[in-house]
């Protein structure tokens, strides 16, 4: 069946909205979260044309999981006017997965989806949509979205990170994305911030996660005796005034501040930038994380402030999950 | 007049001593360290074919210090069959300097030079000698050299660390030297490895350096009651199995392993290579940095060992100021 692009519209200011959508210049992009499952049509100018979130099935059962995840982009492929059992146009999937993946096997085994341990998404999506698969880490994909369409566009040496459940983040050196020797670069959350600080779960002694993701930022706060379920609450308690919630948020901020010092330090970065969901406690979190940076970047070429929050929220990993697709001489060199 | 090269025969082992050597694919090399300035002439081998080294002269007239490097670098010339007055064959000048340069304005002002403060080296050598030039830090060309002739050789993603009066560095990422958004990348002295660690000169708290270099070594020893004049007696001290120097070792290390260990789990590398005098102790160095590095990489790609000493010595700063006009695409990307 031909597609009919005539008909399909983008709902986006960027372009005259008259223009009629090319799918063979899209990515059909995947964002698989520790707590959603989202899919999407991305653009070459990196909109989204059409997408579906979901809050992905608890459950044991593998399969369930996996026919909840292609409903969800089989109706993002719908939307556009295309079925997942007819030849689909564009030119590859992009998969951003919660780690750990493994990326030569094509496997996933998210923390936080037990069902899947060593699940063979890459194979599986590859046989039902007849393409090539790109899957990598979902922070990844939230630092190279904010570099292709977000807050650190036009950036060459960039961080992002991800503050949320976890710590993670992707780097970006001279405009490429850095895989690191076995696909693993990026993992900020698990750089030591203090020799005597809290055990992490990875094993090592004082990691930017023990310390400042939201698990940890409720767990302090918990222990220092305020009785919030989240990150979330402590943020909320800091709002009215609470001295425990404030000084969770400080010890946190300034513990990132310290880690994205070092990085800006050792490779020279122009530009960090920080999404996730603990970061939308804005000044909150980013007051003490300056702080910290100026306390921690003392040579000049780094001193200058240089943090800033994320741009596209929620949408950052499917649009970071498109880029590796539409631009894989910056977001792909895996190849 | 023309060049001799039939007369000029390589003292190496690693090729023919009977084949001539073809200045046109050689580059004079030149090291300008905080107290010594050496210069050489190395082949697209990395072998150092001629090469002369002094103790940089004291004093405060900039003019005698530059004549003094001029005759170091004439000195190997003429070893070679070449006068400064005469063109030369060399395709560039490569220049390892102490920190700080001013990479754009091509000044050098090393701080243990006080002689030379935006000392415009560069254009001076371009005039003298009618050769371009390229010039960059010391650490870096240290990791550089490690990297194309030495202990790191063949592997894509590298940190090469000179751990010395101070402490500097280089990143090689995909088998390219990273420059940085100010070519100021590699400073991994001044990362911080303790939140509650002593002030750095550079304005940062518990920076590597400040915990980690000769001076540091030195003086936390003497804080604690051991009587010596710099690091190499606090080994000697260690050797003798002084418990003070021992426990400054141990400190130093653990806290070099904590900082590497961050920039492995970052930028998931292949292996950190430390040369330096201090590396010099061997393993009172290494050993405490083995277990650093064990106790703060937790996560799997990261946690197998790969610190290892550095190859070339005293060496590897000229054969690094080499790499860069004789390797350009890896090793000089700042064009």
């Amino acid at each position: 069946m031909p597609i009919n692009t005539e008909s399909i519209m983008i709902p986006d200011t960027d372009r005259e909205s008259s223009q009629p959508l090319d799918l063979s210049r899209c990515a059909l992009a995947v964002d698989i979260g520790g707590t959603k499952f989202a899919a999407g049509i991305v653009t070459e100018l990196g909109e989204i044309v059409s997408s579906r979130r979901i809050g992905n099935p608890q459950g044991s059962n593998p399969e369930e999981l996996y026919d909840a995840l292609t409903d969800v982009i089989d109706s993002v492929l719908h939307a556009v006017g295309l079925e997942s059992d007819q030849p689909l146009p564009m030119p590859a999937v992009g998969i951003a997965t919660a780690a750990p993946l493994d990326r030569d096997a094509g496997t996933v085994s998210p923390v936080n989806i037990p069902a899947w341990r060593g699940f063979p998404l890459r194979d599986r999506l590859v046989e039902r949509y007849g393409l090539g698969v790109r899957m990598f880490g979902d922070a990844v994909a939230v630092a190279v979205g904010e570099h292709w369409r977000g807050a650190a566009r036009g950036r060459r040496n960039v961080l992002g990170m991800v503050v949320s459940t976890g710590i993670g983040g992707g780097v970006i050196i001279d405009g490429r994305v850095v895989p690191g020797t076995t696909g693993n670069a990026g993992h900020i959350g698990h750089i030591s911030v203090d020799p005597f600080g809290p055990p992490c779960v990875c094993g090592g002694i004082g990691c930017l996660e023990a310390v400042a993701s939201g698990t940890s930022i409720a767990g302090w706060a918990r222990a220092h005796g305020l009785d919030v379920p989240d990150a979330g609450a402590v943020a909320a308690a800091a709002r009215r005034g609470d001295p425990i919630a404030l000084a969770t948020f400080r010890r946190a901020g300034e513990a990132i501040g310290l880690a994205v010092a070092g990085a800006v330090t050792l490779l020279d970065l122009d530009v960090v930038v920080i999404g996730g969901g603990v970061a939308g406690a804005g000044s909150l979190l980013f007051d003490p994380i300056a702080d910290g940076y100026a306390k921690f970047a003392g040579l000049g070429y780094a001193s200058s402030p240089r943090v800033i929050p994320a741009l596209l929220g929620g949408d950052a990993g499917l649009i970071g999950a498109a880029a590796v697709v539409l631009q894989p001489d910056s977001y792909w060199p895996h190849a």
